[in-house]
């Protein structure tokens, strides 16, 4: 199948161009390295070493000897859009090619409309490039659990049956996302919805959990086809900055009292859904939900898993939450659709947290402790950010 | 009081900011006269003729002794959100400075993306600038009620206790907009609501149904001080374009079967209703709706009305309809919420309508019929727009 992996240069992105190809797809992609950039505006980095594109393309060929084809250009900029769509003309989008950062987002007001205006302005472009010379295709968009927030309700995929004073409809589910971040993902949700209804798109949006894990079939294959291991207070994941504390010896940073509860999967897992949907295309006019996510963790679980693990002794601090968010709440999440399309999940095992601490093991001299302190204040409208311009 | 009015040179903003300071506030104005720019922009305009806005604030001084202040400027400029903001130090905002029509926001791509980012944009500007600038200021944000769409139970105000798997929560209603402006709004609502949650703002989101009239309390006392009445498909309001349709002679253009149920108000109760809003504020923190409408009709039932009343011989055409919504439906919407505040409303009277024979007929020979027939197909991603330069 024709597949384009627009954001195929980022941490999940890649490797899915990857694992796309690998299965046979001919696979394009699209980016426009703001993730890089954003590395460099904030004077942070990758603990895994990533190569360029140019290197990870050519590397791919020699081993797999499957091309990939790059296309560089910024989803914001409507005739780049229109002509890779045009060109490529793809069966398939995935769609990753956004700001993904929660605390980036809420960096300022700059960072805000940023965030906001890159990633709306990015999808509606792809829709009508979609509608107007790829109609058929199917969009495959990643969105994120974070969109439901914390209801006291379970939360189901994307739709809830509501009865209310003696009638009933299938509504979408509301959401009460956490994030200047989270918000653009459902502003996104709500315009791909509204572009399968009038022009019969086909749309699948995966509402996806916080992902772990670096290793996968393909990027473990050469040290040249390695993805991003994040563990920066703005752009890493909470398992990655235990890991990371776990192995240099620090206490593990959990914000309040880390009953915050989230939904996450293996990067694996990330693969196999993407592929699952990508196989299993939406209707016409079908905009679809799927929860991917296989497990549900409080933080202060995951703090525990690192900590009883950890070849070091190590302690687990209670520091202030920098979010305003529920840290203690009811947490219930539907997720059957993946399973039902043949999902075998990878479970968090001891395992795969001691492949982790192997992995920053062997880059632990890269590790930049001051990247890890929260820096970002969901209640200021200034964080002072330790950017290379204010660090100077 | 000392009230900021956004978009003060419109349709409903310079009536606002006239009723505001009849009644003793302090008002300033803030508008980028993009409204007058679409006219130009669509060789459209507004049949009763308005005057500048320099006339218009000197007509009302020499008339009242009423100074209202005017900024002109465009919110998606921060800088300058933030200086107005700094300076005028308001108590109340009033926000009606979006782009406001859904056929303009559907015409093409250029227009899509405009207005959900002039309209997100400003509105995240806002947001910071009252946030870091005056923190205590009531936020009162025109919506509109076609953010619900037509669910197939009973519409509430702004949230709905849903019981679902033996749980219960108060969660936001669930939002099916029809249109990329809709969307824009419901953007804005979701953005607003998490604003007063992470920062403490206070905000009312008036959601507004379709406002007919032009005559008020203030607009009447002098030509100079009138405001626009549209007809056009693009800006104009089903109301005016039947009462025009009847006053010229020709069939009332029903789009479909006619089925479409919205909710309407006077102009005289949507200034009342944000008098209502702003001197009954919202708590620090808290985001609350009304939904701000006082009858409900069907597109028909309102064609039926204007032609019972037509001095001429009238009759009903039905044409294709050029949006994608159901034609008939379930429509049941609550709006006690500003009845309890105090609102009388004046219902849709054969009175109000004969006044707006009236208005029409006084400037009849200003009509441009070729205004009249929809030249936007929400299936189509390129309209043909009768513009300025389409029509060379």
């Amino acid at each position: 199948m024709r597949v384009l992996v627009l954001g195929g240069d980022g941490y999940l992105g890649w490797p899915t161009a990857l694992h796309l190809s690998a299965r046979g797809h001919q696979v394009g992609i699209v980016d426009n390295f703001a993730r890089r950039g954003y590395d460099h505006e904030l004077g942070a980095g990758t603990l895994v070493p990533i190569f360029s594109m140019k290197e990870r393309l050519a590397t791919w060929r020699r081993i797999s000897g499957h091309h990939i084809e790059a296309h560089i250009g910024d989803l914001t900029d409507a005739p780049f859009v229109d002509g890779v769509v045009e060109r490529f003309a793809p069966e398939a989008v995935v769609h990753f090619a956004e700001q993904r950062s929660a605390p980036y987002s809420m960096i300022d007001r700059n960072h805000c409309v940023y965030t906001q205006v890159n990633n709306v302005v990015g999808t509606l472009n792809l829709l009508y490039a979609l509608a107007e010379h790829a109609p058929d295709c199917h969009l495959v968009k990643l969105g994120t659990m974070g969109e439901y927030g914390t209801p006291n309700i379970d939360i189901e995929e994307g739709f809830i049956e509501i009865t209310h004073r003696g009638r009933t409809d299938l509504l979408p589910y509301p959401m009460q996302p956490g994030s200047f971040y989270h918000l653009s993902k459902v502003h996104d949700s709500h315009n791909i919805r509204f572009a399968c209804r009038i022009w019969g798109t086909r749309a699948t949006d995966l509402h996806q959990g916080i992902v772990y894990g670096v290793q996968t079939d393909e990027t473990t294959l050469d040290p040249q086809l390695a993805t991003r291991f994040d563990y920066d207070a703005v752009f890493g994941t909470v398992l990655n900055r235990f890991i990371v504390e776990a192995v240099i010896g620090q206490p593990l940073s959990v914000y309040g009292s880390g009953g915050q509860t989230r939904g996450l999967l293996d990067i694996r897992d990330t693969l196999a859904c993407v592929e699952l949907a990508v196989l299993n295309p939406a209707e016409p006019g079908e905009y679809r939900v799927f929860n991917q996510f296989t497990e549900s963790f409080s933080v202060l679980q995951l703090a525990e898993h690192v900590a009883r693990l950890s070849p070091k002794k190590t302690t687990i601090d209670h520091i202030p939450d920098p979010r305003v968010e529920k840290e203690e709440h009811y947490y219930r999440a539907a997720h059957t659709k993946l399973l039902d399309l043949g999902l075998k999940p990878h479970l968090l095992s001891d395992t795969l947290i001691e492949s982790l601490f192997h992995v920053v093991e062997k880059y632990q001299e890269r590790v930049d402790l001051s990247a890890i302190p929260p820096t970002v204040n969901w209640r200021s409208q200034h964080s002072s950010l330790p950017t290379v311009s204010s660090a100077e």
